[in-house]
């Protein structure tokens, strides 16, 4: 399998690499390194992005973002920040690789726990998963017609991510790495759409 | 109780303007017509919503809109509409009424059935009536010290809409209005927060 993996130098995206690169040709895409450099809030970016890969079988993106603080701070400006980001980043991802995807191929992409489990200072997060969600939900029928699957993984928090983030998230037990990776395989390899693959389930 | 109804002449909003109207101090706004006009996706005139109403007890928002499309015609454009409007509209409002919205007082926002339950051509409502939610279940908790509740109200097809649009929901069965505006009082008079309400359930 062709696999374009945005965000495979990150903490999720990098456990994804280890696992696929020897069985597959597989593309890094990332913000600073990476086979190819790609900013997903930037359009041209995201346009030139299929250009440089040809057809794939699958897209996989574990990147994005949006940022964390308290309500009553938060402004119109943060939000387009998770919108431009991990919401529109994705999204837009999705759509122009539908006509680069060959039949049978795949669309994964990255939520969060916080959709359903929110916690302080998640606001923006809460929003921005629960749309990538919304986004899956959507599209997976009209994707059925060309052959295309999509999902999300929806991970909770993350072990190698659990020193630097557990104080945002009290009595969150962080989930393994291998129980997180397998979702991205679940959604690749089975003949799974639509599905939200809440990390652990 | 003093309340704050944006879209009150919509097809929904006007419903629940006839159930709270004669106990309630209402105060109705709308794009076009209403005590206040009001356009949700501009910031200023949000900004000076609340000195034109004061401090009120509750904020029942049921405005908003998202370009209806088939998937493969989606752009970042329509996206952005759904963000402006019924996305950012309602949590943009929702953020600026917190500090006008009494102890013990409530918001209402207005998502819908296409959060989980999809037709073709509806990935933006699918996704902007997600991050609806979204912003409720995260933002709740923060709210809780306020004293100030947060639900969704999530409706199904609504009879007042079925002649109009029961062509784009096959097989849809639509929900009477009395069941509709029951969820928005549920909202209003109970102590939940939080939560979505579907209607149906």
């Amino acid at each position: 399998m062709k696999i374009l993996l945005v965000g495979g130098n990150g903490t999720i995206g990098k456990r994804i690499a280890e696992r696929l690169k020897s069985d597959h040709e597989l593309i890094i895409a990332g913000r600073s390194t990476g086979d190819i450099k790609l900013d997903m809030s930037n359009g041209n970016d995201i346009d030139q992005l299929f250009q440089k890969t040809g057809k794939i079988d699958a897209l996989v993106i574990t990147a994005g973002s949006a940022p964390v603080k308290p309500l009553e701070e938060l402004s119109f400006g943060d939000f387009q920040q998770g919108f431009e980001s991990k919401m529109m980043g994705q999204i837009n991802l999705a759509l122009k690789a539908i006509p680069n995807i060959k039949p049978g191929g795949s669309i994964t992409l990255t939520s969060g726990i916080l959709s359903h489990d929110p916690i302080p200072y998640g606001t923006v997060l809460s929003t921005i998963n629960s749309a990538v969600n919304g986004f899956v939900i959507g599209s997976y029928g009209e994707l059925l017609y060309k052959g295309i699957r999509i999902n999300a993984v929806s991970p909770a928090l993350v072990e190698d991510s659990a020193e630097k983030l557990s104080e945002y998230f009290p009595g969150h037990t962080p989930v393994g790495m291998k129980e997180v990776v397998d979702g991205y395989i679940k959604s690749l390899k089975s003949n799974i759409t639509g599905k939200i693959l809440n990390i652990p389930a």
